[in-house]
């Protein structure tokens, strides 16, 4: 089975868990069955691989993510880079023309895509495996998965299906209704759309030719940019004749707001927290290495991380997308691919952050034009490199390096830096890189 | 006007704002006639010099509080420091002894003793005018002020007087009483105790030879440690025959929990926050260089400091104590002499630390026996001196200083420096100073 996971969004509505370089499917509080902490892509990559253990899933995404997949999914991970975002149509058009140029595909092949961020059981991706065997029976171009809906939900798109069978033709879609309308929609055995579509690669790769013209996947990649931002939905599935769908009964939640997650993570609480006992449905994620201290809380979440604290009554926790833009701050929280990244001080002309690095991995060799780095190993091994010459690094080892000096590390050990930046322009993207000989 | 500030406890009561190192007494939540942000202790030195510009303030407190005294009410400022806690009685004898013995107040005169958390308006320090004169009147041994009660509190002691009259005799004293016995007390026209009491320096010079074996302040002050803990109250007020009252009718409010804090402090909120239009009667103090966003929240008081988090039910707040006796912490920040302390990061065998140092400040100088510090200069210029030798620093400036080296810098400007601690013992009673030659 050939899956596309979409992850898309950087989503402001986990704040501050989620951020800029954090999308939600990122953070880690679902647990796998021997009780670690898991992210939602985790999850999603780990129930498709039980559900199939032949599957193979490409997953497209932004440059800006990949560090954080191959650091959750491992570096053999197969993933479709967008040069730039470009909405789900040319997305899901880059990443087929990636199955078939790159990884040789099959034009008669099933494909299914699905988005990375619902929070279902394994019959959902039973489910898929059927979808996947409707595409291949080819009884209708594109096959959906919709979902039984538990109330008329102002927030999804509708199909409207021909009958209440388990799979039916499609006979319309319905843009997001008002309460009422979705309520009729309800009466004529409506379905909410779960963003999922299967198809034969051919079909898909003939559509996109008719509407954009490219060569193939590196012809396609280099003119991304140029691309027009569209949806899958109105690009190819309003305008589709041949559609069916498959209609799921089984659990099926969409985590994009915290009144939702609070409903799916494995604890209440994560992290170093404390709660009196007249909490009362009160859920706290603490990424901090301070305590928190609820009391008396009803129907709260309190979420904290190095970006900011949350505070939110839960069912006001949907609406927090506009605070959280005039809030505007630099994500100071990072996942990279060799560890992470936390900011702990921030000053006009400095940054004193913590570096976590895994054994085994090195950061890019780089230098800053208009900022000095102060790094002091307060645990674990490495290998410097500062301008082509090569240092071992131990616990208390200091080294200075001055702006415009090439430099790098590789964890020997697992390896804990402070680095203090110092400079008057002090920006991420004052970072040249160059190959390490 | 001779008045000893009794500046006592180190609070739980106001986690995260206060801990074993910064009183409650400390932290700037109030603000002065010229919108400036002010602690308990510097309103309440304000408010005394505004009643009495010749007041002759001895703040009675305990060595750790001292730089943080200072700090705020400035060097010139009149400190009976108390080798260790025992209660009310030893404290006011010391103070006496030390007004007598150091600062020459004659037995004749009259002292009034305060202690410096109520939250009051001016007119109570003009009450406190009069009780010195009626101490100085003499016409009692002990005068007092007593609060007209505004309900039947259980937790207060009681004064009942003779009479409703302004000033009154005391007929007894009472303990904290219930709310049912309250209200017969208040039937009786009585009084809250607010812990002052006005008396001539001789009568309590004279009580205190009877009930404690001393020559003099310094004698007294060498066997601090011997002397039985036990309040004034105990031990002189319920067991003297000569007392009268005060009666004061003005504000008068208790802030030792964040409930009451709340109440009183100057604005909502403090620090970086955004509270979205939902959120009804919730106060915010965000001591974080991270922002809080508050959505839907209803009688909540929030709280952030290096130490921690507090989300609390108003009502629920004053509960905290034994829970914040759990996390059990060492102090993140410390308000010193020279500026301030913070903890940026710690793990198993290192801590850093930002010190933040006001121009014209030094640190002791001093060296460990069991950590090395690496101090990375992010802003402004010192001189620091090494093993006896000085070194001129400046931004961007590093040094290292191996265990068993003594050091100490001077500001010569606002100065910022990140101390990065290593060694498997970092104590804070790993310090040995020395006189700098």
């Amino acid at each position: 089975m050939n899956i596309i996971l979409l992850s898309g969004g950087s989503g402001k509505r986990l704040w501050p868990l989620s951020n800029d370089v954090r999308s939600k499917q990122f953070i880690k509080l679902f647990k796998d069955e021997n009780g670690e902490y898991e992210s939602m892509v985790q999850r999603v990559y780990r129930q498709i691989n039980t559900a199939d253990a032949n599957a193979k899933i490409t997953i497209a995404t932004s440059k800006s993510q990949t560090s954080a997949i191959k650091n959750q999914l491992g570096e053999k991970v197969s993933i479709c880079v967008e040069p730039c975002r470009r909405d789900t149509f040319p997305a899901i058009v880059l990443s087929a023309a990636y199955l078939h140029d790159e990884m040789g595909v099959h034009e008669d092949e099933a494909v299914v895509v699905c988005p990375v961020d619902p929070y279902v059981d394994n019959t959902y991706y039973e489910a898929i495996s059927i979808l996947k065997e409707l595409a291949e029976a080819g009884t209708a171009k594109l096959t959906l998965l919709g979902i039984e809906p538990t109330y008329p939900s102002e927030k999804y798109g509708y199909i409207i299906p021909e009958s209440d069978e388990n799979i039916s033709d499609v006979r319309e879609f319905k843009e997001k209704p008002d309460a009422k309308t979705a309520e009729k929609y309800l009466a004529q055995n409506a379905l909410w759309n779960a963003g999922i579509f299967a198809f034969k690669l051919g079909y898909l790769l003939k559509k996109a030719h008719s509407m954009i013209e490219f060569d193939d996947y590196r012809d396609l990649f280099a003119k991304y940019g140029t691309l027009t931002k569209i949806s899958f939905d109105y690009a190819v599935a309003e305008k589709e004749p041949s559609i069916q769908v498959l209609r799921y009964r089984g659990d099926w939640k969409d985590v994009g707001t915290w009144n939702m997650m609070a409903e799916v993570m494995a604890d209440a609480t994560k992290g170093w927290t404390v709660l009196d006992e007249t909490c009362e449905n009160t859920n706290v994620v603490n990424e901090l290495n301070i305590p928190i201290l609820c009391m008396g809380c009803k129907d709260l979440v309190v979420a904290a991380s190095g970006d900011g604290i949350l505070v939110s009554d839960k069912e006001r926790s949907g609406y927090m997308k506009p605070f959280v833009e005039t809030i505007e701050t630099e994500a100071r929280y990072a996942e990279k691919s060799w560890g992470s990244y936390t900011v702990i001080d921030a000053e006009p002309g400095s940054m004193t952050v913590k570096l976590s690095m895994k054994a085994g991995e090195h950061l890019s060799y780089h230098m800053h034009n208009y900022r000095e780095e102060v790094w002091t190993v307060v645990s674990g091994k490495g290998k410097a490199v500062v301008d082509g010459m090569e240092q071992m690094l131990r616990t208390g080892d200091v080294i200075m390096i001055a702006a415009g000096c090439k430099h790098t590390v590789e964890a020997l050990s697992d390896l804990d830096i402070i680095e203090v930046q110092l400079g008057d322009e002090i920006s991420i993207s004052d970072k040249i890189k160059f190959p390490l000989d």
